[in-house]
């Protein structure tokens, strides 16, 4: 087992009727004024933003609007809001939204908080030294963002997708019912699923570190979320499976699945760069993508922790003989199950052409500026190979 | 799903020399004057203290020191403690040792920065409203007390052993140096292995809540302490075992195994009352032997579960036809791994004469003062009949 330091400090509040709880909550912490930062109209249509602005104003908070935010959230309007966070004076940024939202709350928290021009943390050049507060009402199962320690901003300006990992923009309160995802689709809630299992995976799916009790642990996740987000595809209002999927989705982010292990996160690397220059794709589908190409590529490197994965989260049985058979087992049961809640599998299936991988590759370096952790280093080539198993 | 309210903020320092570290630790939160808490001679014999000490002192902080504490902490300690931290104006208690140690820390912490007789808190006649920071350095997997809520006192005028909830004395930080346990020997790691399944099993084993994700997590604990337990009984300084119970012990107590569940902790609130009169014996120990006859009073009121809990723990086979031939089987694996571990599963083998049991039930229920949640509430009556399973 590797050394480890664990914080996860977000306070949670789960389940239903906690929206309404939202004024209290954030008067609770002594918060004055506040900004509310949401997406389009599916909060205004659904009556989610009208219950969360009448608990807020009920309980004497003074609110700064700034809606807008759009999936693959951008710099543009990160920058907005924090002209707009310095202007008014807000104490909080309250996230009403998804993944994209509370990425850009947190990107604005930070900003605020930092002289520095924000895209210089995401490029790495400068560390942000402090945030505003961050809480969070969740509406969609997905990004684990609502209780993790990092933010991913499109850069519009140059259409990079970047991340920034920072305890400061970790979120203070988190705020879930899990009644509010009733109301997302079977894609979206396909692509949450995809992205709620590639938090773990991407930390499962790793070199040797004995680490027995992180494993159970990632295990337990994994197969909650198949066996629920099965049932949320088929029922949308099952309120058990979208309790399950939220709370799982909040864990496979929080740090937990990761302790005491290295971890590569390269298959998130690679779809960052597929949804950056392919704006109308969605991170999750982009991932159900990446996802067992990578597998294809890697397993042959650590035969038997695919082998596991497969045993111990999609009951396959172990051929001893011959683990390989195993371990390949568990990458098409895994790419059935992607194609059973509707995810794409194939870059065709998202119209990306075979004449795109060259360039995806190549972004996905920083234009031969780093390579990625996996089994060995990934540079250009092995994108490309990676990718090629894709098509 | 229940509702719930989570929020676990310590932040860990998990792995090897991580103790050496607590100066700077320390330091880093800002504090300058602080109490060092500890136990008898062991920390002292084997170097821990010295270790530590030195680490402070190179830090620049000024300690304070407050040795002496017993197993089942005592109120007269936590006392002269109170007196001393208001007399020295310590900015935070550091507990060096196992979960007597920190609990005796807690109720320091929460003591001195109240104006209350502290006895009043664990009567539940007052509430805290503030408590001095807490951090640990743990020697012990046990208690789970370096990331609970949750402290116990036995007050040694009334020989009354009383828990304490409070979020305030939740640890600011907690140092977790696995190889700190290798000196623990075998009857006391048997005993910390007993309290860590309890731990998780009481919030485990109770009514109807369908909470899958919080079942596997459990399930995970569960497993990980039996085999790593094994390992450790046989083989004290293996590094990988001791780690894996000293991280399942904190996750087993911090909340997270309780989510979205109801529970009761009944076998805990029989067990205080055993140590509290019968000093000599030890947590853990009691645990073990009250829990296999609380099993058998109550699996019929639920034994599906325990039925789920002998499969998936144990390994069991499940018997389809009789579910309850499964459910009794789950209750013999655990007192055979008792067994096999050194642990008592008979009173007789803590020296507790029958003639005991009376007084014992009669005072769980603080004389007739309150009844015991289960599945349904017990009284004396009840607890006399638990008890009696285990002669």
């Amino acid at each position: 087992m590797n050394d480890f330091v664990f914080c996860a400090p977000t306070k949670v509040f789960f389940g239903k009727d906690t929206h309404k709880q939202a004024g209290s909550i954030v008067a609770g912490y002594g918060f004055k004024k506040i900004m509310l930062h949401f997406g389009g109209g599916s909060v205004k249509r659904n009556g989610v933003y009208d219950a969360v602005m009448d608990s807020l104003t009920s309980a004497g908070i003074e609110v700064v609007e700034l809606g807008g935010v759009e999936p693959n959230p951008k710099m543009s309007l990160v920058r907005r809001g924090i002209a707009l966070a310095r202007e008014t004076g807000v104490q909080l940024i309250l996230a009403l939204g998804g993944g994209s939202v509370i990425d850009s709350a947190k990107a604005i928290a930070v900003g605020t908080a930092n002289e520095e021009d924000p895209a210089l943390f995401f490029a790495k050049v400068a560390e942000p030294k402090a945030a505003l507060p961050v809480g969070t009402i969740l509406t969609l199962s997905a990004a684990g963002s609502e209780m993790s320690n990092s933010c991913v901003i499109t850069n519009d300006e140059t259409w990079e997708k970047r991340g920034l990992g920072s305890d400061f923009h970790r979120p203070l309160f988190s705020i879930m019912n899990p009644e509010l995802t009733y109301t997302v689709d079977r894609w979206q809630t396909g692509c949450g699923i995809v992205d709620i299992m590639m938090h773990t995976l991407e930390r499962y799916l790793t070199k040797e570190s004995e680490m027995a009790l992180t494993d159970r642990i990632a295990e337990s996740i994994l197969k909650t979320v198949v066996e629920y987000g099965r049932i949320a595809i088929d029922n949308p209002r099952d309120y058990e499976a979208r309790a399950q999927l939220m709370w799982a989705g909040s864990l496979s982010h929080n740090g937990l699945t990761a302790l005491g292990r290295d971890y590569f996160m390269c298959c998130h690397q690679i779809e960052h760069e597929i949804s950056g220059m392919f704006d109308r794709v969605s991170h999750g589908a982009g991932l159900a993508v990446v996802f067992p190409a990578w597998c294809k590529f890697a397993y042959k490197h650590n035969i038997h922790r695919f082998a596991q994965y497969a045993v111990n989260v999609w009951n396959c049985e172990m051929n001893f003989a011959e683990p390989e058979k195993t371990a390949l087992a568990g990458i098409r049961a895994t790419e059935e199950f992607f194609a059973s809640i509707g995810m794409p599998t194939r870059l065709s299936q998202l119209d990306i052409p075979e004449e795109s991988i060259e360039e995806l590759a190549w972004n996905t370096t920083f234009k031969g500026k780093r390579t990625l952790p996996g089994y060995g280093e990934y540079g250009k080539d092995e994108i490309i190979e990676i990718l090629r198993l894709a098509l």
